[in-house]
């Protein structure tokens, strides 16, 4: 998909809402336990009930890897579904992968070509040979960590290297990789006030923004600073949605907790 | 296994060879692309062939995450075969995983339970909650990225960070996580000059040590400045080995190319 078939979505549901598929088997309705792949069941009700609030699934592939090859089953079904039946969403493979160079050539063919996502989210820490086999792709996007939600970020990513915070240096070399059109990041809803310097050196990417929920993020002033001209954001939430009820209800209160968000972004989005 | 099985092993064979099983369908030998699962058949005829000239495989999960679900399943016989016929062997995941905690936590169960490998790599640029998760299990180690053998190594991990190279702060940083004491390290054999200083701050710790072989890194050198009083290295060489012929003696010849570089390292153990 491309960035301007993203963007004309956006602007149609008037949400920049991404929804994150982090399925955890304890955690689903009882009632659907009892069918041979609860999990994808479980997606399919949620994306059926959710998908014309959001814009973009975002499947945590650590979910599906935790139950071996019948989750690596649910995690196919669920993104040939989506493929099929919505075809103007944007797909996310949250991997955080990278590795030397021909082994990120795989973890690319696994994601891009295998699953035929749209996107995939991969960490900086191995650099420019770890990420560049990813930006290949054309029509395919790269999601490079930058500055991440959970409190970790601060034991490296914002140590000063050489002047700049680690987060910051990320961005201005990745800039520079081959096919950098093909980058967007993470910035964690946790770290809004870091927006603004964000902005400065990549005015014009998009961002995924999760933390937004369970994790306390706050979505105004996440836009606030962090919103383009293009929009520029694609904000998730999991757990805040997914697990809205436990019961047979559970794909209606998702939805009602996705509506809520895309109503909120729908007020903080430039009026057209 | 124990960290003390280890080092028994590695006494006991005179090796500290670690051998990678990168399996690329385009390069093994045509003969077993006839069979249901060429994958899993190399990889038995390899280990048949070489375990007892080394004291770990390590299947990087790229290289199976690329052939989808089949892919998936030659990499669960393959640690299956591993556990069940050499029990002896140290396993280790090379998946460079690292995710928010309760993320985390499903991609340990994922190594540690569900296909029950020794260890799994790790990337730390998410810091300590993406890792402690993992080194909750006991009896099992976590792999830590540190120093890697790829040219991208110099784009962020040797930046400075208020005093000290990025890599140095990550090991500093890291002694202080909850369990730390289930850590190994990665790093590069090409990058050999560093391992003085590296030792410095983790004196005892064991490094996995890729590179050696096609990306160029020297095994005299890595040893003189990396072996510890355990040992403490695991080498690891992976095409050197594994694509040493295409053609129906390619097990014997992998042993072979094993059994050299188990000399040089029986050459380079101090005398019992």
């Amino acid at each position: 998909m491309t960035t301007q078939a993203l963007v004309s979505e956006i602007i149609k549901k008037q949400s920049f809402l991404c929804i994150g598929l982090d399925v955890d088997m304890t955690k689903i309705p009882s009632h659907l336990l009892e069918l041979d792949d609860p999990i994808f069941e479980f997606n399919k009700a949620i994306i059926d009930a959710t998908h014309h609030l959001c814009v973009a699934y975002k499947p945590n592939t650590a979910f599906y890897e935790a139950y071996g090859l019948k989750g690596w089953e649910s995690l196919r079904k669920t993104i040939t579904y989506l493929n099929m039946h919505y075809p103007e969403i944007f797909t996310i493979a949250d991997a955080k992968r990278g590795d030397i160079g021909n082994t990120s050539s795989m973890y690319a063919k696994a994601f891009f070509e295998d699953l035929a996502f749209d996107s995939v989210t991969v960490a900086p820490y191995m650099g420019k040979d770890s990420i560049e086999p990813f930006l290949e792709f054309q029509g395919k996007h790269t999601i490079l960590l930058a500055l991440t939600s959970n409190a970790g970020a601060f034991d490296f990513q914002t140590l000063t290297t050489e002047g700049n915070p680690l987060y910051q240096t990320v961005l201005e070399t990745s800039k520079g990789w081959k096919n950098s059109e093909n980058l967007m990041y993470v910035v964690g809803a946790t770290k809004a006030s870091y927006f603004t310097e964000i902005r400065k050196i990549i005015p014009d990417s998009f961002l995924l923004v999760p933390g937004v929920g369970a994790q306390g993020g706050n979505l105004a002033e996440v836009c606030k600073s962090g919103m383009n001209s293009q929009i520029g954001l694609l904000v998730n939430s999991s757990r805040g949605i997914i697990y809205a009820s436990s019961g047979v209800d559970f794909a209606e209160q998702a939805a009602q907790k996705a509506q809520t968000l895309q109503l909120e972004m729908a007020v903080l989005m430039p009026k057209t």
